[in-house]
């Protein structure tokens, strides 16, 4: 039977008694556009707070689809219910069929206990930003405990979003060079775990030390949480029952410290800010319109002012 | 001499007589503040419009600086001058000694006709798509013909950026699956000519194939430009010289048909558009503060009222 409804208080409820085809419009809704994302929040927001996240990021070809999937089934073993939202081209949970293969997929196709969304990187300005963790609290608010948000770790929004987790892993590659890049792309900042996948092949015991002493350089080794360094072969399994682990024990150290409350209620400053600032975005666009807006770009594109001064310009006239 | 002054005017006329220490401090005050951007454009502004810029982007592991560097050789022979802009965490332009000796930019050091920057991916929303446009206009205004700019073609950022010049080049390699990972980052949208770069490794012709397909699924083919697919191989040069007439067409096809100034139209529509945003976002940084924001936020933390609620709260308070 196809799901009629578009109303998103019975969506919520038919997904929060599992229905998945629910659940998966309730996401598009909030991809979509910022009036539908509101019309779910509002029915989301308060059931939400109990899903514990997880972001993994690190290069494409890091393996981290693989270990994502790895990760899942160390889960099910478990019984713990999980949902990973894919925000990477890279990753064969975004591909469907084509690259799908390369993950076995088909372990989790038909278990209930698994769900796994991908969204899309292109859109507006603060598109990603703001449709993440709303769709992480939709996850959140029918039930799921677990989240995981695999993001490529390249990418300012990219990477900012996998910083914005519980508990970030950056997965690396063993060999010359690897931890430097991710150093480059930002990453050293925002792990709370390394992991060197694919430890099977020569260079991880260089690439773990590289790690070591970019956090003996860094600011973090002096907190009380020194990131750990896993080794992984994702793809036999290897490692990953010891990442679990050590994610356990990440999550168990921000709550008895009392971090895991601080960095939540830092995010949530954050994304009101964005929100605000958002609204402030659309009102840009309305006002960047007219004959006062074609005579200003006008001006500029002709060289006789300058991009700033004409967006100030621009400024002044709608408040004055 | 090292050079003392930080007056944008003295720098920007010591840049246009060839000193590379001031052009290097003027981009470092694109990058620093809104406030040294603004100062900056206001005297590179007026002398920019000449020059034409080149994005070339795709995965990591692509060779675009590879690619970049021959370009740069192609270029240099003919005694053109250029300059290039690298946004990309991957790419050795970026990485200084590490990895730098990949590429041959020993070749370039000493060389007054070339000029290379690299640009961080880190920072604050609109950080980079608004330092980058401002980056190029200095480049040009200084005198510089042709600006490159390598972004990483992952990131929704990035991506956006490299769509931004007046030539989009996108590099893929050979095999399976490549071009449709390209797809899936939005890559084919924004692509005006297809490098397929270590062609001669196998699986040339079927990623070529990929490409035409997608091409003639998409509304790309029915344009007057069907984005032409080049063979390369950076490394030893081969299909270098290629590329580089094949960026003389699109350039010669972006100009006598007036797609290239509605493409410049459209790009500072958009940028002063994104200004006026930044402008409001300093602004909502500005309003969320105080008590009425400390309160507000608590009520979102306790779920009381959900984010955008709040947001909207915080902005009529600040009306009213």
């Amino acid at each position: 039977m196809a799901l009629r409804t578009r109303d998103p208080q019975e969506l919520f409820d038919l997904a929060c008694s599992g229905d998945r085809g629910a659940l998966a419009r309730l996401l598009s809704m909030v991809e979509r556009s910022d009036e539908e994302s509101r019309a779910v929040s509002r029915i989301a927001y308060p059931k939400s707070g109990k899903a514990y996240t997880v972001g993994l990021t690190g290069a494409p070809g890091a393996g981290k689809s693989t270990l994502t999937a790895a990760t899942i089934g160390v889960l099910r073993k478990r019984e713990i219910e999980v949902a990973i939202l894919a925000i990477d081209p890279s990753s064969p949970f975004t591909g469907g069929a084509i690259l799908g293969d390369r993950v076995r997929m088909q372990d989790f196709a038909t278990d209930p206990g698994v769900f796994i969304r991908s969204m899309a990187t292109r859109g507006h300005l603060g598109g990603l930003s703001l449709a993440t963790p709303e769709a992480i609290r939709v996850l959140d608010a029918v039930g799921r405990q677990w989240v995981l948000v695999e993001t490529v770790g390249v990418g300012q929004v990219e990477v900012e979003i996998a910083g914005k987790a519980d508990t970030t892993v950056v997965v690396v590659n063993p060999g010359w060079g690897d931890a430097v890049q991710a150093n480059k792309a930002g990453l050293m900042e925002i792990a709370d775990i390394f992991v060197i996948n694919k430890s099977d092949r020569k260079g991880t015991e260089e690439t773990r030390r590289d790690i070591e002493q970019m956090l003996d350089m860094s600011d973090i080794a002096h907190d009380d949480w020194r990131p750990p360094v896993v080794a992984t072969v994702a793809s036999d399994g290897t490692g990953v029952e010891e990442l679990w682990e050590t994610i356990l024990r990440h999550r168990e150290h921000m709550e008895t410290t009392g971090k895991l409350e601080a960095r939540r209620k830092f995010r949530l400053g954050e994304e009101l800010r964005e929100i605000v600032a958002r609204r402030l975005y659309q009102r840009a666009r309305e006002i960047c319109t007219g004959p006062r807006w074609d005579q200003l770009q006008a001006e500029v594109l002709e060289r006789h002012i300058d991009p700033w001064t004409a967006a100030d310009e621009m400024l002044a006239s709608v408040q004055a």
